[in-house]
């Protein structure tokens, strides 16, 4: 069988994040970077018939004027997180990926994002209603997927957090929701708006931020209606991951929990967006909920995230859990991660593209829960014991090895 | 139906966590302390008829001659580890439970472990065979059984870890190991003495050392034969539990260790007898096997274990692990754990012997792998994922419960 | 020479420091505690006459109703910090020094401080002006001189964290400010006024907390026109102690600092009061100031101080300090300060106090600038390289021993 | 005045530190990096007239076969420590140094240290005596100095750490140790005859080694004699230097410290040397002997050094300081230093050269007891205080400056 041509269109195409899958997937085609951290190729999944490196075909939204070889310049002289070789060596692919590159949609995405854009895209954002803005986007979905000849497209948020949207506001059905979209009291923001776009479309959607996306019970009917997957929301990468690895061995032990206390510094664009109190609401919210699912109680929980330009890409946590021992004694765990964030959240991006096609090509519809591992707060699943989550990714991949 | 009196028969049973578990028990029946810790008080466990604080009655060998209550005075004043209001109350129980102790084996256990022991036992073992220690141990058992009026006796041993025995030596069938017993130059050690001493008369054995203890198949052998149960080995307290719950963790996200460097520094007992490099080794085996089982290969490991006195019970452990992500960026983490030793076993071996009891009570024979998660390296459960050997112990609960 | 009798009158006299440096000036003059803390107990400092434990009195001015023996409890039960058996055989002292306890006042403390007051002094700070407040403090503290035949009384102020006052607000000149002083309008804080009553009467005064106390150059003027002495401000206990000597080594490796962030997490009445944005402030404030000193360029500096109620008096910090090596390569420095801030701060009280003593009876007056090392804040001192300071100290103790 | 040609002549020229000195001065010649790390370039200096960048050029004694630019590309791929553009740029001159290196001797630097040699140095070792190997090195350095009209010389010795020698077996009278300079039975190792090379030449001679350099009575007697000057041994970068900030801290506030834990962990050549038993023993002696001297007392010290390959240069360290506070509290405090070995080392060597140099200019002779600061073991200096000895080094750098 002719191999799958599979497309993915990421939302905040230039980000690092977006930077990263792009320039990672890239080197991995051209045999230039080995396969860590790249879930999809532990042998447990060998068997899956994934898409190949091969098979992608990038391209996405924006909001600001950068080149996608100069972000990536970033995080080789700032953050010595890429190899310089490695980055001129697919500058020419770079070069190529950012004329598929288009200008987004800024909807309820607040100052700070607003901020980053350009002026164009402002005054846009000042005529469109979201049904324009909708329109547009699924305009260049669809020329990307006609131009490139793909047989599939994932699209994939990957752009900055926005500010909270009362979900209390939001109505839930999909007609109701529907006919907001008109107007311009739609409580919606952008994330959401790009998530309509993608699944109205019968084209799958992942949310790798905490934004609230396709979260909405309308828009997962509309899913459903679509005939198409989804699922979200906010990349599991590094001091949550550890919560939720660290958690079920303190519950498992018996040993309570009487205060978890985490502290995120780092320097990069998503650390300047997440330094506005408004999008760092967002992002605390999903990084403190596991603790309570997981102990069954709530300790005194403190989660910081700070922006130290000097770090660049590089965030740094410092936990420091206080706990109780026999006899009631306390007792202390801290420990520190520094681990470049592109680089951790890159390949599971690429993990969720290859794995939301699979399932979708498999007749998955609706929520991927499967997918879980992969989420701080994973919609619809209330376990966040992480080596449960991934037995539920296993478990699953092996259904549909024994279906072919 | 009348309570079944259950004797928890300790091996070591002046140690730091023999003390602690007594003065626990001691605790717990009187209503003077929590039940932190203790994973059978865990909701999934409530169901299985478990015996009660106050169903237990404790004895043991030894082979110092010291007071349990200037033992656990030593956590008071030395470690600020327990209250001493708390021990105050207890101390009329300690005294009692003092007098249930007999003297010990010396067969085998090295010079550094000799050291410690009376001049009596010291000129005894010179004399006496494996054979007759055996005889003697088994008529102190039975003598606390009958004194006591005990329905069952469960033996665990809590002493020193000793030098490490050559597997190569012991020979593989229980009717030839029996053959050596009467002989000098017997290879086995104390530890497996006394659990040759226990399931020849039936009664369960736990090894919560990094001794060999009731390992060699000969000895399992002996344990079906003689219908009963038992299980090992080294408890899983502080550095290998977090090692089994982390190393999981990237296993599962594809992320390649590097290097795991473990510094274990301490100050107790335990910690002067395993600063000898003979004893030692047994303990940094034990510490540094499941890295290779969990990951697939074997990164580079260091495991230390320091004593520094002025830690007393506190065991400080420092990890740093090396690890690579996308593109083969090298990234850290590093842990903190410091927890009080004795403290932190006590109630696993309640736990244990609450379990072990359940289980012979169910008719269970042989290993009893269902209790892995308790142990650094639990006989014959190559499985060392925390979360996965915790699910073993529901699993058998739910099946226990069904039963009833 | 009859030893001279010296009364201590603390501001705040039932807060933490406060009755650890009570509980501990009463074990030390029993013999019952070793000298740890005590900087004048270093040999350098032995032949000055300094003041003995026996030699002190203690009262002072309160606004909560408690016990001391009570305060004293929770570090001994939360927070594991002092010895029952210690205390319990201190009681009795305490006892008796809680009659020399006065209600202070409340004057522009702010909303969390006036919370923790009584009833009745929240009524008094609505009727009385600060000049009327000022006389009944000194009244209080010269009936406690007369009272216990004291040939000195030296007042130091371990009261909460007043909201910052605004400097610019302050007449720079006695007779002005003096003026404001039975106004309601008076911009001063407690602190302040405990201040003036201390001076107007030639008493010393010693400022261990970040409030504004004597600093202001109306008050230092005060203390030269009445002949006395006085320093501050805020006790370097932690943190702030770390950075005085981490920073002069990078400062003398001319490695370029770029952040320096610090995480402050504890649990006792401090905290709570700290964790008031408004009396945050002005603590955050005393800890950011010495790193620009003494770097002489100002990296980006992050500190926060957190409540976590589990932690009690145990004071953690993380510091996380980003610096650029040779050729302009990233490195990092990280520490760990785990120290119960009850037990640094009150030794260096006591040591105050006998220098203070021993200052004034040599003549000094004016600011004791030589005390620099004691403070995060020292008035008058730009030097903030703790060495340095250090020799200060030693330098004036080599001049006052030469004169004798 | 013209400007005075320098030369730098390496022992251990291509070793990693050598080759980031090598690398280094390129860089800052050419202008391509930053001042960082060199004290020398503190204002304070600045009136010195040192030697410019621009004034050296560099040779030495090599061992092992390998090119510079090999060795610095290590650095750039491995340990992701030195960019891969400037060592570009830097390359032809790089290649040119090269050829200014010479084979060295390999007198009694043990096992480790030969097994790394070519072997005709180890053949050459057979047969030569120690003066002849002396002879050899002379006409090197010599050879060195008029091929390119240098007007001094300083010999640097940065070779790999040799196993301890025994002290008392060296004549304290230079006239007996030069006899034995003829037999085979000569206690020196290579880095003696290196320096009795230099100093009998009249060349200054700086040990940045733990080997025994110059530090024997004789040795220094020669150096007199000679009328120049030297001065060792052990740069301190790292873990040592931190020893040096925080325990005078310790000593000034009178906190006893109970025991202090250093484990450092690296991944280098240094690191492969300094696992031999024999080599590891010089190095621990030097990072251990300081806290006695500031403390006044021993605490229980341990001091770990391991050779983890997957580090490469970053030489990380965890310290776990155990101090008892008022009232005789265990408090702890931990860091985690996380520095790239060779680039904090190498300014460090680039300053002791032109300090060196300009101390020779000045008329300085013997040892040059002001660099106290840059050593780990500073001969002839017992205060260990880093502030104090750099106080030292302010105080020369004025009546240098005061003379011109
Ligand atoms: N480890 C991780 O990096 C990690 C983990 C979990 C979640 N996330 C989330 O992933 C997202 C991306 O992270 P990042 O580090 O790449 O951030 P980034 O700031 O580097 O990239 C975000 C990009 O989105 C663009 N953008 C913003 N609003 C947009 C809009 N409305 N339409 C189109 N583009 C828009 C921005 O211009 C920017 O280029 C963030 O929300 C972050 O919180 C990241
Ligand atoms: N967290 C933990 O404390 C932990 C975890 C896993 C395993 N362990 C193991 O548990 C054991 C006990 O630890 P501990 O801290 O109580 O040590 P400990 O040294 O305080 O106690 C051991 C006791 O055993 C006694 N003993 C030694 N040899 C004996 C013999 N042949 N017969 C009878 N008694 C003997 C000793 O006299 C001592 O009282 C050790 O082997 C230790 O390695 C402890
Ligand atoms: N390591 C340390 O503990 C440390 C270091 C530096 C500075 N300090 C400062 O020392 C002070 C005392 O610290 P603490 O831990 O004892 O705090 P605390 O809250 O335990 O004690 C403060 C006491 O002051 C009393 N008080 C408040 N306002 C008063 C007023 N106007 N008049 C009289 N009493 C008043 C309170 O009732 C309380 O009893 C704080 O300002 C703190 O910031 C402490
Ligand atoms: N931060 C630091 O790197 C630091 C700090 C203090 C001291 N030091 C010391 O500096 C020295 C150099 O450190 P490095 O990291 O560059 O080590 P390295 O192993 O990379 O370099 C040492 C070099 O010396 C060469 N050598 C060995 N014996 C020799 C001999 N007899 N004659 C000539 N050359 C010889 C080796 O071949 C090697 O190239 C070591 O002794 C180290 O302990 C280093
Ligand atoms: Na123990
Ligand atoms: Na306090």
């Amino acid at each position: 069988m002719a191999r799958r041509k599979i497309g993915i269109w990421i939302i905040g195409a230039k980000g690092g994040v977006a930077a990263t899958v792009t320039v990672g997937l890239v080197a991995l085609k051209k045999g230039l970077a080995p396969n860590h951290g790249l879930v999809t190729q532990l042998p447990q999944f060998a068997g899956l018939d994934l898409a190949s490196f091969g098979d992608f075909t990038i391209g996405g939204h924006e909001i600001r004027e950068v080149s996608l070889y100069d972000e990536v310049v970033q995080l080789v002289r700032v953050s010595k997180a890429i190899d310089a070789e490695l980055v001129a060596k697919c500058k020419p692919d770079l070069d190529k990926i950012d004329k598929n590159i288009k200008p987004g949609t800024l909807w309820n995405v607040g100052n700070k994002i607003e901020q980053l854009a350009t002026d164009d895209l402002r005054k846009l954002k000042a005529k469109e209603t979201p049904r324009a803005a909708i329109d547009r986007v699924q305009a260049d979905i669809q020329e990307f997927q006609t131009k490139n000849k793909l047989d599939q497209v994932v699209v994939v948020n990957l752009s900055s957090t926005e500010p909270p949207v009362d979900e209390a506001t939001v109505p839930a059905k999909w007609k109701d929701l529907a006919k907001t979209l008109d107007k311009k009291t739609c409580p919606l923001a952008a994330s959401s708006l790009y998530a309509i776009a993608a699944l109205e479309l019968g084209i799958p959607f992942v949310n790798f931020t905490p934004s609230l996306g396709s979260a909405p019970a309308a828009i997962q009917e509309l899913a459903i209606e679509r005939d198409t997957c989804h699922m979200g929301h906010d990349g599991k990468t590094g001091e949550t991951l550890m919560k939720s690895v660290l958690a079920p061995m303190f519950a498992a032990r018996n040993l309570p929990v009487m205060s978890w206390v985490g502290h995120n510094i780092f320097g990069n664009l998503d650390g300047k967006v997440l330094d506005d109190p408004e999008n760092k609401k967002t992002k605390v919210r999903s990084k403190d909920r596991l603790l309570h699912q997981i102990l069954g109680y709530s300790p005194q929980t403190l989660v910081s995230i700070e922006y130290i330009e000097s770090l660049g890409d590089w965030k740094t946590a410092w936990d420091h859990i206080h706990f109780q021992g026999f006899l009631g004694l306390p007792m202390v765990l801290t420990f520190q991660w520094q681990g470049a964030d592109s680089l951790l959240a890159a390949p599971l991006v690429i993990d969720l593209v290859r794995l939301t096609e699979r399932a979708h090509r498999n007749g998955d519809r609706g929520l991927l829960t499967f997918l879980a591992s992969f989420f701080k707060s994973p919609i619809g699943v209330p376990n966040h014991n992480f080596v449960e989550q991934f037995q539920m990714l296993q478990s699953w991949a092996e259904k549909v090895e024994a279906k072919k």
